[in-house]
């Protein structure tokens, strides 16, 4: 098996796709935002990609059918702009391999002749999230005034650790290669999976992409997490203490 | 050294031979299984696989001979269809390694004509075991159907963290070459060296494959893993004390 | 992406220059002293060097511009001798990759012209420093005369574990290509940022370099940290029990 | 710089040389060894192995002079056999790596002509060792009986865990390469350097390969190593407690 191997599915005909990239992350918000995105447009599976840089794994679907683990990017053509949604189960298990996988999902993004591309994913704030802030970071200071209109925030060395793995180096290698590059990372606890801090990144996707989404089901899973969350609380604290930090869980 | 050597030890001719993988892993079920198939049936040792990946390693025998660590092929004729049998002490030492190793291990079993391949393994319970259940996947759905006529159960989703080292590879990449590929593991608490377990995967592969294998040797040490089982009981709790769970066993 | 890109920004004349490394490491001695360098004469970026070694980071800037980790030199031109300052905020991930870099970093000094070589760092003693003591190596018996005029140290088997990273393999690697390398230690507690330790070591490269350095905002930064410790005490200790072990902040 | 590269510092004749490996491993017996018989005898450096697999580091001398990681060969006549012995003061840092380091000494060894090997090394016991058995393994059975004679032992399947590491190698990829190898084992307690043990295993060489070693500057170490341990004994126990196991020693 070669290092990176890409499996050409289908090579429909794309009007200035977007990339998407949704890889797990803090809070799963770019995956789940990504995922939210193949479930609500009806996306075409066009490329898989394998790397013996990702855990040496399959995953056992319903009917005991085994798939080795691996990225997929989907087509999905929107009221808006054309996307090329890049989704998986795994981020790179060394730096280098984070570097080399990334390229790869550029490579493919530009073969699709994609010019622009959005990092999609979490920030951790360490306590229960009130307003679904979403903060941006560019390749370019040009990008920034239209994300500033769709309500995304720009601090001043934020977020303070900067951004690690694909969405960082979708920035980073993205940017050198003429990419126009954002990343939205919705704030979120850090402690659970968050489809409202997901659905606060799609909000900005919308606007700036002029897409128009339904969260129905994104709502759903947010209730399910509520419930979650409610229960630890009765189970730590006893059912009708409130308190907004989530801190205690580790 | 390069990467990867292979010595050829022998190439005899098989006919229509089947890879049966074996290599340790949870409750050493797999290893345990593959290892009887070549002490019940005259194997002949056709090929030894080394590689960096490996631990830098060498056993020593009862002569003070050393080894290096290494993977073996044996071909068996066996009464129903003819195996090649890999075994050995080591998976790979990385996410690539195990790709690499996996890819080889393909190669090998291509060379020699097999076209189906069948890894054993374990699926940890978290509890004494009293029904062996073997459950299984595959590459390709179309395999299901004898192997549920032989007492495999698939499980939707199951297990759970996907199926990781050399034997979902032999799945996942297997399947992309076009093997047909099963994964056989056998239920077991996940703390000790399961000899009953083997048991259960071995008569599942009885079924599917025509062979005839007899089990004296696998149930001598069967019971004295019971023994093995008794003694740890009795020094944590007393001699008379009945309990299923294995847990209290880190 | 290759596993080492150069940008090359810009290729002055540079005359005999002199390579001065400062990457982070103890007491991050040697990074605040290159810094102070480029802080107080008008240096020119000259490279940019990528690795896939370093973490897969963009760090993002007070305009929400993302940058992508990497190594940065540049020209500076001061009243003694040309410098070649080598900065960052990484050193690499791995053995091998530390020598890639290094050998790396020697090219791009070579192909300046440059033969002589400092790496600047810190010495840790696990105590509060009150005489701060730079301690040297060099790659050639010849350099220390005039590193002992400038009030280096030289001590038997100091310090006792060698000299690790990139500073290490300037002098090991740089040696065996013909590079005058000398490392400059500044003893430092090993527990805090220490601006002192810098200044001492820039007092060194003052004397050996024919340079003159203005410390007035490095020792702005020393107050700061004056206060940090204080401050730490308090907490600890109360405020009035003098003690000079830091050994208790872990 | 290249992964490995080989400094070639003198090529004398030697009349098939035997090749000692005595890198750092348990109870430094094994190190210890090789630099006693390049203590007493007269030996010239011949080769120095550098690895971006050894760590990024320089040790630094009585003069300040730094010098960066490598092993060495020294050609040593002797007035029994001429040897040829590797000594340094690092394995390699992954497995791969000790695989190629390995391979390229077996170059070194083989490029001087020799075809038989010694690895000196030490074999954990757990306790105080009182009589110093030295054990063997052997890349051929034929070998045994003449180590039989200069005392060594050979038990069935011991060391338990195999030999790792290069020692491990000598024998294993040695073997492969056509090499009488032979690894000799000084039984030591594994918790303190052991000149005892080093001398046991010299005594065994001395008889193989007709030496002549003078053990007074090993003894000196080894009574420096007793009064090591009578230290810590009474700041345990007290001064005259005897207890000759040691396992308390972390």
């Amino acid at each position: 098996m070669e290092d990176i191997e890409i499996d050409e599915v289908a090579t429909p005909e794309l009007d200035d796709p977007v990339l998407i990239e949704g890889l797990p992350g803090v809070g799963h918000v770019g995956k789940l935002a990504a995922e939210h995105i193949l479930e609500e447009f009806d996306g075409e599976l066009v490329r898989r990609v394998y790397a013996t840089e990702f855990p040496p794994q399959v995953s056992v679907d319903d009917e005991g059918v085994a798939e080795l683990t691996c990225a997929e990017f989907h087509a999905v053509e929107t009221d808006g702009a054309d996307l090329l949604v890049l989704t998986g189960d795994h981020q790179a298990g060394s730096n280098a391999g984070h570097y080399r996988l990334t390229s790869t999902f550029l490579d493919v993004a530009a073969e699709f002749g994609a010019e622009r591309a959005f990092a999609l994913g979490g920030v951790p704030t360490g306590e229960l999230v009130e307003e679904y802030t979403v903060l941006g970071a560019v390749s370019d200071g040009d990008l920034t005034a239209d994300l500033e209109d769709a309500g995304v925030e720009f601090r001043a060395d934020e977020p303070a650790g900067g951004i690690v793995g694909v969405s960082g180096l979708v920035l980073g290698l993205g940017g050198r290669r003429g990419f126009d590059a954002t990343c939205l990372m919705g704030e979120t606890s850090g402690y659970l999976v968050d489809p409202k801090s997901a659905r606060a990144v799609l909000e900005v996707l919308e606007a700036v992409l002029d897409l128009r989404v339904d969260y129905e089901s994104l709502e759903d899973r947010a209730e399910e997490m509520e419930e979650v969350v409610g229960k630890i609380r009765e189970m730590q604290e006893g059912p009708a203490v409130p308190d907004d930090d989530l801190r205690y869980i580790g």
